[in-house]
């Protein structure tokens, strides 16, 4: 018998926190709170909290570093909400069996874009049993997503949070393209606190012997950091399956002076 | 059934941890570990750990973010303890059903001032049964509140940790006021991650139409961050019920140049 | 009866994850995701993840700071791994009851040092079974070492997940030395968040009215932070059980100039 066996019961269900809040302030804090009030066997799990402030496409490619790898039953909150108190909707949606709540602003682009057209249910988020008494005009967080997120975690259906939808908002993502000369062009989608420059541009795409250019930079594609000397720049297949532009035991944003959107290209 | 009914047993209690220890030495870790070892079935939470090193004043606004959101039952600890070492004591206290564990150093005074006078119970933790066997000079996180804390969510009884106290140590908050000729005048008491000036004035005192002097500018009262264009300030009432001062997708703190303390006057 | 009563089942065990990720790119959300699905009763523990970029040495001090301070059964995981990707292994070991999960670089190196030789049984982490059906050439915290914690958190035999190894990579650790004519050569070894300068000196070697040089200052040796003025530098015992360098209500890295490594003489 191994040491799980020891529980007789299901896992509790679960809940993950994806914010640009920082831990400086209580207001994660707050998320928590209310989610215990309300489902206090759920398993609550920080994911992020330090999205820079506002940063919706930062959030949706973050969000799609792990929701998927989570058991399905998982309910996964993002709240990186800069249009807090708009019109914005509020929505929370069901894919692969996986729980996902926010604002309707974008940050499920990614975690909708690898799926096919329909198969995410989703509604907005309108039902005010299932929100905060009184909602603030600054903090849907504590107040919509927080309360929303645990009410499906205690097994509240996502259809009674509100009426569906069919038009979530989608951040525009440039894909990578395959040029006549056969050159891929594709870009910077994020930059990460190493200091690596992940790309839009596919694994699968990669000719052999490879050559990534990035500003004045040609790069040659590698297999892995330990192919280069410390200090120099390597492309390689990440964790994500596309390319990615490093320095080993350095920064290549800085070395590169490269940021998200800045042009890639290989030949 | 929903999801939680796979839960025969009541929920573990909880223990939140605010500190200032950030999350870069390990301190938070070794607090956890205690308590795993006294409580391993409580639920410890991040509540935040980026306070600024020794600010009670932020610690003291933080907690009150959250604290009563929690269930009851639950237990907040706060290390922001910059006399950790000196005479000063060491306090656990009871309130509205929840516990608070902390340096005796004011981290309790907005939690204390929301509630009547003596509507709290407050201990001196000075019983060593519950405390470590050897207390450090430097780390009464570890040594004195994690273990107290530990001790509480395991259910020993506040009065067991030592003798009831009734002078623990208050901030000085400075509330808002209101002068004859209508004006409030009242000041910032907390800058958050996002650069908004939360003030001490209260939603309910402000006149219609009313217009707000921060330094040199004259900001107008709105409903909502939408109000106004991007970059722009903005004065509203944010989650907390209180008037704060925001810049739409920016930082007010850093247009306004504007810091904890200074005055806000509203007209 | 406690509070804890209503728990007739022993506890989940207990993964706790150290890394220097930070918390701006869901690398820790996903690393938990993977633990989530492979040992859903498994309780995760943030344990830091602000160590510095690669600062192997870094990683090993912290560890040392709380992985004793867990109950035994407790599974700790260090990915903090500039060598990801080429030839450095991946290791496990037991010791004290208690696992160690990382990569084969020296971040084990403080905790094997605490213990006599061969109190540890550690393997290389090189069964398929039980780390990911593909693993990058960047992620190991997702694709070998959250697995492979996971199955021991499940119950896992620390012998399944490879073979044996006695050699595990260490960090060169200079002790401090007793000279000749009384004096204490140490040196710094960490520098934490408030800018303490934690040294390698113990604390049963200090003479009593003893002396501290760092640099080109003499500090005394004092009880606690309290014994001296705000802005001042002390010396003490810290929690660690070795002497500190502090600047009560500062930084005593920053008003020493000091770094890791600098000298500290006792006399």
């Amino acid at each position: 018998m191994n040491r799980s066996g020891v529980h007789g019961s299901a896992p509790a269900s679960r809940v993950t926190l994806l914010t640009d809040f920082g831990t400086a302030d209580g207001y994660v804090a707050a998320m928590k709170g209310v989610i215990a009030a309300i489902a206090p066997h759920a398993v609550v799990d920080d994911a992020a909290h330090d999205i820079p402030p506002g940063d919706v496409h930062s959030a949706a490619w973050v969000l799609a570093a792990y929701w998927h790898l989570y058991p399905r039953g998982t309910t996964h909150v993002v709240v990186v909400d800069p249009g807090v108190g708009s019109a914005r909707r509020a929505i929370a949606a069901r894919l692969d069996g996986r729980f996902l709540v926010g604002p309707d602003n974008g940050v499920l682009t990614r975690v909708l874009a690898a799926h096919d057209e329909g198969a995410a249910d989703i509604v907005e988020i309108s039902n005010t049993t299932f929100v905060s008494d009184v909602v603030s005009a600054t903090f849907h967080g504590r107040d919509v997503f927080a309360p929303a997120a645990a009410h499906l975690a205690r097994g509240v259906a996502l259809s009674d949070l509100g009426p569906a939808l069919t038009d979530p908002v989608r951040l525009t993502l440039v894909p990578a393209r395959r040029d006549a000369d056969g050159a891929i062009a594709g870009e910077v989608v994020h930059v990460d606190r190493f200091g690596n420059l992940i790309t839009n541009i596919p694994a699968e795409w990669l000719p052999a012997h490879a050559s990534v250019r990035v500003g004045q930079r040609d790069v040659r594609v590698r297999q892995t950091y330990g192919d280069v000397a410390s200090g120099e720049v390597v492309a390689l297949v990440g964790s994500r399956g596309v390319l990615e532009l490093s320095v080993r035991d350095g920064s290549a944003a800085a070395l590169l002076a490269a940021a998200r959107a800045d042009a890639v290209i290989v030949r």
